[in-house]
């Protein structure tokens, strides 16, 4: 049975990612409090990206029915009579303990760059699936992707012409490897899409493993 | 200095990894016979990017101009007056000491994605990139990048309906890492650009280490 794919995020590349497998999904992004209670990253993600599947897979429980952008903007209601699967996802950079979210300013970035040129980070992704049959919630799959990036060693001239092109201010790490970034990445180990925002391959393997067909 | 960069290849994906960085690139595809003298994929990709760059710089070098694309696919012709770097680029799949191309059909497509079924690949770039300068070739780098690709198991039925997606009919060891491909794609080691047909970070370090500015 093919099941009809709710993203719980806002994120251009999620959608983008989402598109690339030819995944037909609806946006239906959590507007919700980001509740930190770890300083772990793999923690830090996998509650992130609970919050944000939950958030959106209550609202559903709660009608029956879920709200999405149809044609001019103007929202539709759609019946959750099928099954349904609700997937958040939260995506950090951790170096030598340190979590780096979104930068808050150029300056931000800058220094963020700084500790990553010539290093290796991790990027982890966490993802939460709530699965929803019938208007009852019958699995809920979560886990988290580590992969890890290495970055030549990048001049302060470099940095700052960076920072220049505005790429990094909305990235986690501030550095998007899928954009003008790729210059300065050396190699990674592990999931590619992971890094940009979203683990293709583990999450299409762990529902097709649950029977639950999404393509 | 700031040289014009020329990309010897009609890959709509290298052009595509080229404007994800934001370098401004003539296309002008080689269109000779490709000859192969080794059977070691590292010197294939070497030998063939070479073949590329180099047709295409011959050209140029002979007349001082180069016809480009222009608007309504009318050729236009360009000086080149000043710098220029040629860049040529061929990328091939190697399994067990064999070497993997493009796939001749929907056969040959199931039989290599059998092979690289649930195990670990390389994916080798070749790229040759021969500087120009006031008409005379001044400088000319030649390189391969290697990157380990580890797929999952994929079933009969996997591989069917993916072969008619016909995506993997025009790729290098028949399937699209950039594409629908991803979903059966476990981890990577190395370049991911590379994979799709182009090392951005190499190529851009080793143009700037030699003071060759393309961006």
């Amino acid at each position: 049975m093919k099941y009809q794919l709710i993203l719980a995020s806002a994120s251009p590349r999620r959608k983008k990612l989402l598109a690339q497998i030819g995944a037909e999904f609806e946006i239906i992004p959590a507007t919700g409090e980001e509740i930190i209670t770890s300083i772990e990253p793999e923690e830090t993600v996998l509650e992130l990206s609970g919050q944000k599947a939950r958030e959106v897979a209550e609202n559903i429980l709660l009608s029956d029915t879920y709200f999405v952008q149809g044609k001019e903007n103007a929202l539709e209601q759609k019946q959750a009579d099928k099954g349904v699967v609700v997937l958040g996802a939260d995506t950090v950079v951790a170096f030598q303990g340190r979590i780096l979210g979104k930068p808050t300013g150029r300056e931000d970035a800058s220094r963020m760059l700084k500790m990553l040129s010539g290093n290796t980070h991790s990027v982890f992704t966490g993802v939460t699936m709530i699965v929803l049959d019938n208007g009852k919630e019958t699995k809920s799959l979560s886990f988290y992707e580590e992969t890890k990036v290495t970055m030549y060693p990048m001049t302060e001239e470099q940095i700052q012409a960076y920072v220049n092109t505005g790429e990094p201010m909305d990235k986690a790490g501030a550095y998007g490897i899928q954009g003008k970034g790729a210059i300065y990445i050396e190699k990674i180990v592990g999931d590619y899409p992971n890094v940009v925002g979203l683990p293709l391959g583990a999450v299409y393997q762990k529902l097709e493993k649950s029977g639950i067909e999404i393509l």
